[in-house]
């Protein structure tokens, strides 16, 4: 079953509600910027590759239903729409990269007309969603060169392909060795507060198959420990040009027992993931998420009530505890400062950037 | 306020029921041999020393309504309890330390009467709580030389009045600092999956108006890396001879982390928790929970139907990561197989063994 995260139907953007997997495969239609915001930041589609999709997409249905006719009041409610859409999460790099390209080519779209802008915006953001499926399938085939036959492979929140609009990122490379017949396992770890590790990795891995056990994230440690993990791989949200790696809290700790069960620690994400303006990952912005998510988030309050919560949503982890970053144009490796712009460069000769 | 979680009343052994927490204050009082069983089973009380009063005190109240006059009849009923209650959960030591103390205590009662045998079973039971209380308290005075005013100290789990008839293991130092005047702040692992360090520990907390903020155990790492963390200390299940420590799952994570961030790191226990029969962690069974805590634990369902789920509920820590182990007899230190010999001894001094 190939799931479908995101598409563009009916002159709106269809998304997979992922907040109420695994019980209900809900789908939504939405076209209203306020609806396009309340649903990447309350994590109906989630991912930062598929949060870079939805914004491109979500601003395109947005503008395609204005009615405007003067082409400048039409310009500036896109840079609008782009600033509320924007404002919803602040830690995926995708999100700001996908709205930079659909500001540029409605700019470079101001001789046309009305429609012809309209238009512009909406070829601009399919191309990103059409992207996104091939640069997830060039990561898969990359990331499979990694992974034996027989090994045990342990992620952590959800890469896969209900965070991209393809076969995902940390997980293309384990669709495509269980495609070609590798028999392969997976560890899902649940991922606190939001699971999900539990309610995304796990469904999606069943649909197709593939053999998952699910851990709470702290037994990660004790099967790296016991020898069962042979790989790591996750996803990214935001990975500063040294190569150091935003992703779900849960990622550094993980990396640093990778390192000491001298276990491979890989980072799989698309090479618009990397943010070359930014020298190291103390300049991540971290987003905190609200307290709720931890004290009450599955229909049933397990904290006291006024408790004091610490909820941040991501964690960096340092360049030196990453073995590889597997991006479509190839397999990075340290020093990062060398073969992270490297990868960009050469992603731009093959993709439009 | 002083949280009663094991009393004798009634005849009966009254406990406060923590799976209702925080949500309800339920006590429930028992008499009979299945329910003592699924009390501890199922964790309505739980912790290791809990553990320990409550198997005492529950085959003490059996054995009392028992009707009959023969003791050697009497004698084999207490056995059989004895057997169902020791059947209950398998990592914590406590447990088979108080079931031996109340077979002895039976067996070297058997010259006199049917009631004197009653009699001295249930004085051997409320020993063991009081000593329990006693217990609490050294131990607290012991871990508050650590303490310095200003602190955060991070725990994992519940060592706390829940998990003990008295001011607990791991925060007993916490509670006598805090009553001391010292200005202390204590980060609570939730702990995954039952919670409890989001449902007891910041409740008992909050109770006695200590600060305490709630994290994600995936997100201790990062305060470790921030230096937001001074101190941890954490209970036990059951120390090897060699030091070697079981407890709850996401304590050798800690433990790593306390390492490579330059934490002190203790863990905080009676000397009833020591076995010295066990050369090593490696022979300390570790109980395996069953799949539904993990993936729908919350009222919800939040992992599909018929995931595979790993979900041991202890892990060992190994002793080189230890800094100190807080006992009533001492701080032990390493070489633990030195120091831990010591402290077992040192404590039969002062305390009936």
């Amino acid at each position: 079953m190939r799931v479908k995260t995101i598409e563009y139907v009916n002159n709106c953007m269809r998304i997979l509600d992922q907040t109420r997997l695994p019980e209900k495969e809900v789908y939504l239609e939405l076209n209203k910027v306020e609806e396009i915001h309340e649903a990447i930041y309350k994590l109906r589609v989630r991912g930062a590759p598929a949060i870079g999709v939805a914004a491109a997409l979500g601003a395109a249905v947005c503008i395609l239903k204005e009615d405007s006719a003067d082409k400048t009041v039409l310009y500036k409610r896109l840079l609008c729409i782009c600033e509320k859409i924007a404002s919803s999460r602040p830690t995926a790099v995708n999100l700001f990269w996908a709205l930079d390209r659909i500001r540029k080519i409605a700019q470079e779209s101001l001789d046309s007309s009305e429609i012809g802008i309209k238009e512009s915006v909406l070829k601009e953001a399919l191309l990103i969603l059409e992207e996104d499926e091939i640069v997830c399938q060039r990561i898969g085939e990359e990331a499979v060169k990694l992974i034996k036959d027989g090994d045990s492979i342990l992620t952590h929140c959800n890469a896969g392909s209900l965070a991209t609009a393809g076969i995902g990122t940390a997980l293309a490379g384990v669709y495509i060795a269980h495609r070609a017949g590798k028999k392969i396992k997976v560890f899902s770890c649940e991922t606190r507060p939001l699971l999900q590790g539990s309610r995304l990795t796990c469904w999606e891995l069943m649909q197709e198959g593939i053999s998952v056990t699910l851990i709470c994230d702290n037994v990660a440690p004790l099967l790296m420990r016991d020898g069962k993990v042979d790989l790591i791989i996750t996803g990214a949200d935001r990975i500063a040009a040294n190569g150091d790696t935003a992703n779900k809290v849960g990622t550094y700790s993980h990396s640093q027992m990778a390192r000491i069960h001298s276990i491979p620690f890989y980072i799989a994400a698309p090479v618009s993931t990397i943010d070359l303006s930014l020298d190291s990952g103390d300049k991540i912005p971290i987003e905190e998420r609200f307290s709720e998510e931890v004290t009450c988030g599955f229909g049933k309050r397990t904290a006291p009530e006024k408790i004091d919560v610490y909820s941040p949503s991501f964690d960096v982890t340092p360049f030196s505890f990453i073995s590889g970053i597997i991006t479509e144009a190839g397999i990075a490796r340290p020093p990062y400062a060398k073969s992270l712009p490297e990868m960009v460069a050469k992603a731009k000769e093959w993709i439009k950037f």
